[in-house]
């Protein structure tokens, strides 16, 4: 007898994908994927042994829970379409607002925020993602926090409002940090030199940040106001306008708060 | 019969430390530490077996190769102190050009200067540091690069111009990156959140990078040009004028060459 609860996921992204897998790979029952993709839908069916559609209209109401793992944008007009207000449905979205889910008629929703970033092709360790949790009731709070747990570790009640600051730090640590990632390879192809020389020391100082805070690791010209190597490398920066205002501007913070 | 060189070590910092146990454990010689604190030159002696001075003018010229790793500043003033002009001395600095050298009277000299963030209670696997040789003779060259091999596996010679803007690079991907974290961390402070729920996203993006080009990965409402989001975020950074120029204008230049 399967005691496990049944999962409908809506949306055949990167999220879903990792999540419906992880569930999956749990002993849950994958009801439906839906995509407005076809093609997509089945991919992610396929791998989970679930029902593909790509019509709302189909969804049956037999699940426990309907996960939305859609694009922030669309989320809203998504939910409108869908006519299901009794069961429990969440989003996973660190932005929008639980009450996107009151303002389209829900009677039981939440969120189910993993905080990790996925990638296709690439194996995510879910035991270690954080999950964060908001609900409308108590009771619907349990049952995400108990689903949560059959997957991760580290699961948290976090409210709309953290949420929405969690998701701007992430912005700062992670999208601004691949940016930085991203201006290093490009001044390294100009000089014809490669990023594996630099591979060894980012992911070093990703690692720092588990024995101490960043703001104790913090090293550089700028941490020690080395004006001469400073001035070098605003000129080293001459040809990019836009490279050299993020240089100056971030060197004046870091002096700034050191 | 000891057939390892013997190195002396000017510098008694985290560079020298995690360098001079490392050729330590690699059977070298390690004859001298120098440090101006005595205290710090025999808190290293002990570690590799060597005499700790805080005179240069004890320096002997029995050795075969002299790492000099102070910080950039006082690299010059001490190096004009050294009277030991013939035998091979290298500096480990990612911006001090090698003719730093030539101008204080050396006749055998060169860089080694390992790509790697060395924290003092932290061990580093040092076969996996890359290391960036250069050297004003050939053989000078290949001493050196015998040198880091015998450490680590990735040598490569990059000459002083390649090497200033390996560094600049290394400013963005490393000191901007942990900048980056720090300012996360202070806005999850501030709302009574914890920066472990960021970490696993933050140690992720960095190996991410060894998969893909950064600029493939870049992922945050800046890429997706998402205005709603962007405008909430820059709100939220009201309290902070520093923080929300910083967010618009690495916002504005993700968004610009996506």
């Amino acid at each position: 007898m399967n005691t496990k609860k049944s999962i409908t996921f809506i949306g055949a992204g990167n999220v879903a994908t990792h999540l419906a897998k992880a569930f999956f790979s749990k002993g849950f029952n994958i009801s439906q994927i839906y995509s407005k993709s076809l093609t997509n839908a089945i991919t992610l069916a396929n791998k989970v042994n679930a029902v593909p559609i790509h019509n709302l209209s189909d969804l049956t109401d037999e699940n426990h829970i309907y996960i939305v793992c859609l694009k922030d944008d669309v989320i809203e007009q998504v939910l409108n379409q869908i006519t299901i207000k009794q069961k429990l449905i969440v989003h996973t979205s660190g932005s929008i607002d639980m009450n996107v889910f009151s303002k389209e008629g829900f009677e039981n929703y939440g969120i189910l925020y993993p905080l990790q970033t996925f990638s296709k092709d690439k194996d995510v360790n879910i035991d270690e993602v954080p999950f964060c949790i908001e609900a409308n009731t108590t009771e619907n709070e349990n049952k995400l926090v108990g689903l949560a747990k059959s997957l991760a570790n580290n699961v948290q009640l976090i409210n709309s409002d953290q949420r929405k600051k969690l998701h701007l730090a992430a912005v700062f640590a992670c999208n601004f940090s691949n940016y930085m990632y991203t201006i290093a390879d490009e001044l390294l192809v100009k000089n014809n030199l490669d990023l594996n020389l630099l591979k060894p020391l980012i992911i070093e100082t990703a690692n720092k940040i588990k024995d101490a805070k960043p703001a104790l690791m913090q090293t550089g010209p700028a941490k020690r106001n080395d004006k001469a190597i400073i001035e070098k490398h605003i000129q080293l920066l001459a040809d990019s306008k836009d490279y050299q205002d993020i240089y100056k501007l971030i060197t004046e913070n870091i002096f700034k708060n050191s």
